[in-house]
């Protein structure tokens, strides 16, 4: 980390710009010389989007999404269907989702999953409201769209054994082989999912 | 790098991590997501040291450096040699010298290396400077500290030619085996270059 000749002010940067996921400290060394070599085009800018962005986006007091406005504006999107609630672990499944273009109706954000090792309870999460949402009378269908990892399908089977008896349909995403996939690469369990959910072509 | 239901705001924090070097249109969305998930303990310090660095870091006019004083504090500090100038081609190969406390002497910082390809001349980096500092009483050496690439050997050719005549030596990095190095990996040049070299044990 220690970058030595360099002043303390370029050593703090490059130790923020190190905490960036996917950046360490050589390559935040980098991105450091990058920017001072771009002040107005990138640096500056950089500077006020992140502040701007920190005291402008909330958490929406609904749904969770990360958004200027509250509630967001997936929320208050007048052409979304109200009938079905797509539940996932984090915003960034909710963009992944929306790039995709996958479901035109309500998001949910969970803020992340159930897991023992982590010490993560359910009260640690956005589940009450969710709860709360899914008994609206307009709500018909809850979409579990979370990880397929075990503590994703944990929380998945206890979401729906708390959705029991609200009145909607609890759904989840499909297993198979992925678009491009090879059945080569692909693991054991997926083959297996893919075989028993085949379909008519 | 759409993100659909992400606002302006969000999205232009985005474009804007995403050029950084090592960040890419999703590791920028995992990045603004962590920073947002971390206001006061990361963004809001980041935004604030990206626009204090950005006004107050300069280039120092004697070495091409970057620091807050102009002179630099290698370029001003009591307890470093005089008589040698270590020549690099970039501010991050200064800042490796001096992790390594490989040097220490004054440095000069080309700004880059000479290169037909990307249409790189003498007159685009920082090398009348150079020559002019060389012939001060003071400097004995100039030490080439450039990259082992082809351009940087072709800078090093031409700057060894125009520093002849201002009385001083000047020398190169040595070529051998790298510190925990195995034969086996080593390239044929590398490993020539340090069977020429060899020396007694």
């Amino acid at each position: 980390m220690r970058s030595a000749s360099a002043g303390p002010e370029i050593e703090r940067l490059i130790t923020l710009l190190a905490k960036l996921p996917g950046l360490g400290p050589r390559s935040a060394r980098r991105a450091a010389l990058h920017l001072l070599g771009r002040r107005d085009a990138l640096m500056r800018p950089l500077a006020q989007a992140l502040g701007e962005a920190a005291d402008k986006i909330a958490e929406c007091s609904v749904c969770g999404n990360l958004d200027v406005s509250d509630p967001c504006s997936v929320c208050t999107a007048p052409n979304r269907a109200e009938n079905a609630i797509c539940v996932v672990e984090t915003v960034g499944d909710l963009w992944a989702l929306e790039r995709a273009g996958a479901f035109r109706g309500r998001y949910h954000v969970l803020g992340g999953v159930l897991s023992a090792l982590d010490g993560v309870r359910p009260e640690d999460l956005n589940i009450s409201k969710l709860i709360e949402r899914a008994r609206a009378d307009a709500v018909e269908e809850i979409v579990l769209a979370l990880n397929a990892t075990v503590d994703g399908q944990t929380t998945a089977h206890y979401l729906a054994d708390r959705l029991e008896g609200c009145g909607v349909s609890v759904t989840s995403l499909a297993r198979g082989v992925p678009v491009g996939g090879e059945l080569d690469y692909l693991d054991d369990g997926t083959l297996a999912a893919a075989f028993k959910s085949r379909s008519n072509v």
